[in-house]
């Protein structure tokens, strides 16, 4: 019965196929044509730019192919672009002149933040324009008071946390990236992280951008306020466009105020039924100190265990688990935190039928890292035990442990689960979000894995209406895929959207939309 | 010093001089000929509606003006439309038809919730056909365990306050309106309400949409995935459009967990200079279960005992004090909560430069209760002093009483500020939001007051880079303040997504933009 529901049916296999049809047709309508950034062009950035603002091949210090490649290839290695000109505009007003050129001469651009994304959303996929962000990296203002910050596009998201610590606030968002990704692209990305559980998304708490047009012009929304309805909200249209409807050169943010103390227990469930009455429990009994419910499949935490993680329970404490789920709190007063963990402990423990085998609280700050690190290490084991093929996806979450099962069955009905092809199908992510990381790790990429695996997977999400990329974005990886997660008719108001703010499409072509 | 800088200054004045020109010559273009509903028009209405979902005096069984009365005419009585054709469709395909047909015959639509707006957004201008949700109240689904709710636009948000409540869920809004109000109008309207400070706006809370175009076209974004980063985020232009970009049939919202125990307190403050290091104290130490943080100045206190509110202090306790502040705290345990609360109490007036006078503590439910009647009662008694210009502004924290004090200062200047004319200047309002109720009592509506007032204090709310409507839109009241708030380019862009959504302009035509 399960199975039924989430594999695709005949019908959905008919709307796909139509809708696949449909953007194929309406992406064979000709293309932009974009123009290559010549000299005359670098020199009228010389014009506009300190020379130190310009690395290229064609000015007169031509860079090497080496400098430009940093700007040029994406961190894991799987996007490379071809251009010659990177622009490192230090104000608003140098961005405006840049565009308005690049406008004018059908020049592409792509705006760049710390690079650090996982779609190729932010490399150049021919010869545009790189327009990095990093020069412009100044706080503008911070009012300890409402919390709200104001920051260049260009600013590290860790530098903005570090700056309002002493004020007792954090920003709303956290990332394994923060030592570099800068908070443009975080807004850009509409990044979710670790802290979304607790703070909501970035829809909730940008306030406002500055923004520059494509045709050079100045968009200011760079409000401070929490409630203002006076019209359309613009500015949301600009979280997640990934840089394609203009570039975001500054951003007003709500800092929450810091919590003082934080917490963690790690509960082994007997069963993935358990997971989702534990989740309704553990919100009721924590109320607003809960800050993270990850879960972690057993595939997941024996192969973070097998390379290497610490055994946060005993072989016995194990034995008979099928899941287990991380819990944290963030909350105001340590003494009441930890009462109320502890009281959901022992409710859990002593019920008369226990959602969970065992549970163990962390007792320290290093018991809470290690606790933390069994989580998180489980993408490091990911990558010692083989090649993995990784789904960022968002589904209801009484589906998750269903997907990551149904999965491993198709791929054994398709006679690939063994030693020598696909060694591991296993679950991990955000109950709280939502959001499911689902990996296959296999002896090595095989097309016959990625034929099994795609499209399968998203027609799975399509028929759970869930997103097949629930935070990392579409980027130049997943323009294909859009239509399982957003009809033709969105996709039809996304283009004229896009055509609204970029008629010329020189902003980051090829990304978002095909 | 002050003075100086909230006062518009020349260069302002020529900017926004500038600014109204630009607005008022963009609005002498030929506006858009909309067509009045004739028989034909509602006998095809005939075909797709049941004949009890049909109120026209042009149908065979016509109806009277009283009973198109209540559709016409807004609550507070100040707009008043002329549509002789009201329609309740019952489901999206209806609604979906109606549309269609609208946009080909080119009849202007006024989409109506609960019809209890303060702006004029919610009837018709002219002879519109409204367009009434109230028939589409099902709830669609509520998964208790992610607390996402999907409900049609016309259920009431009290209805739905009621059906999650088994569930010790709560919704993310609350209202003063919410026996009546729509949840169709609240993310239409994009509503602020009393739970904004700890839920955030519904541009985070809000998950999907299912939205009718004006050419009858169903947009699906019903998504009940908390993350979902596929491409523009198009829902959010709904929340706050008023209408004019089409009609919302069905949203998708998430409810937080009902917290266990409220309490309050109100604090007595020497001086106004006192409320914002009080607000970062509150804070920091009540952290995750502060739920409101509520200032009323003198003259507000005064006016809403005088007319019959329980005097919350006594006569000494509330000698020298400039304001008060009333704090609330909703959490997951009493206990630590009042812990929280008393630890705060007493913390603020064993200081050595106490912050407050003195402050009050709910012992009660009734207690409670009685705090916020005096809070709440601050309008009613505004009612009873004499007529009352209100303004619902966005401001810094730090102007509130400032704008308080110049605009009666700017009054008596006038000679505006004597028993025959303006007989108090009175703010309140949600310090946590940043949002400040001005309101301006005076004898009788004159035209001088109203002349001395505006463009004043719009000018002023421009100055501070504020909101001319922090929560209650722009209806059809405030189309000529928009630019006080939004520059030419926002408001350049928001004509042209208009345009995109609403090519023939059929939609709550009047309103939003001029």
């Amino acid at each position: 019965m399960l199975r039924a529901r989430i594999s695709p049916s005949n019908s959905l296999h008919r709307r796909l196929a139509a809708s696949l049809k449909h953007a194929r047709s309406a992406s064979t309508a000709p293309a932009v044509k974009l123009n290559s950034v010549g000299k005359d062009d670098v020199a009228h950035f010389s014009s506009i730019l300190a020379p130190t603002s310009i690395v290229s091949s064609l000015s007169t210090a031509p860079a090497t192919e080496d400098e430009l490649d940093q700007y040029n290839s994406d961190w894991i290695g799987r996007f490379k672009g071809q251009s010659t000109t990177v622009l490192k505009p230090k104000t608003t007003e140098e961005v405006s002149q840049i565009l308005k050129w690049c406008n004018e001469k059908r020049i592409g651009v792509c705006p760049q933040g710390g690079n650090t994304g996982l779609v190729g959303g932010s490399v150049p996929i021919k010869d545009e324009v790189v327009l990095s962000l990093s020069n412009m990296n100044k706080i503008r203002s911070f009012d300890p008071i409402s919390g709200v910050l104001v920051a260049d596009a260009g600013c590290i998201l860790q530098t903005l946390t570090d700056y309002v610590a002493p004020h007792h606030h954090i920003m709303p968002i956290d990332l394994g990236a923060k030592g570099s990704c800068q908070i443009g692209g975080n807004v850009s990305t509409n990044a979710g992280g670790l802290r979304l559980l607790r703070y909501g998304s970035l829809h909730g708490t940008v306030l406002g951008v500055e923004v520059v047009l494509p045709d050079g012009t100045i968009l200011d929304q760079l409000t401070t306020l929490r409630k203002d309805n006076t019209g359309y909200d613009i500015k949301q249209l600009f979280i997640g466009a990934e840089g394609t409807l203009g570039v975001v050169t500054a951003v007003s943010i709500l800092t929450p105020p810091a919590p003082q103390a934080s917490n963690n227990v790690i509960l082994a469930l007997p069963s993935f039924k358990n997971v989702l009455p534990l989740f309704q429990t553990v919100k009721r009994e924590l109320s607003e100190i809960l800050s993270a419910f990850e879960f972690i499949d057993r595939t997941a935490y024996d192969l973070a265990v097998k390379h290497g993680q610490g055994r946060a329970l005993t072989e016995e404490e194990v034995e008979g688990a099928e899941c287990f789920v991380l819990v944290e709190t963030s909350g105001g007063r340590r003494e009441h935190d930890e009462e109320k963990l502890n009281d959901l402990l022992e409710n859990l423990l002593t019920a008369d039928e226990p959602l969970i085998n065992t549970g163990v609280l962390a007792q320290n700050p290093a018991q809470f890292s290690s606790l933390w690190a069994l989580r998180e290490g489980v993408t490091e084991a990911v990558s010692k035990e083989g090649k993995a093929y990784k789904y960022d996806i968002s589904i209801p979450l009484s589906s998750f442990q269903e997907v990551v099962d149904s999965t491993r069955e198709h791929l054994r009905s398709k006679g690939l689960l063994h030693d020598k092809a696909v060694k591991a199908v296993l679950g991990y992510g955000h109950v709280g979000d939502g959001n499911l990381h689902l990996n296959i790790v296999a002896d090595a990429f095989l097309p016959e894995i990625q034929d099994a695996l795609e499209p399968y997977i998203y027609e799975v999400v399509q028929n759970l209406r869930g997103s097949v990329s629930a935070e990392h974005g579409i980027g130049a990886m997943k323009t294909h895929a859009l239509p399982y997660s957003k009809s033709q008719v969105s996709i039809d108001l996304m283009k004229k959207i896009k055509n609204v703010f970029d008629p010329n499409g020189i902003m980051n072509p090829g990304k978002v939309l095909e």
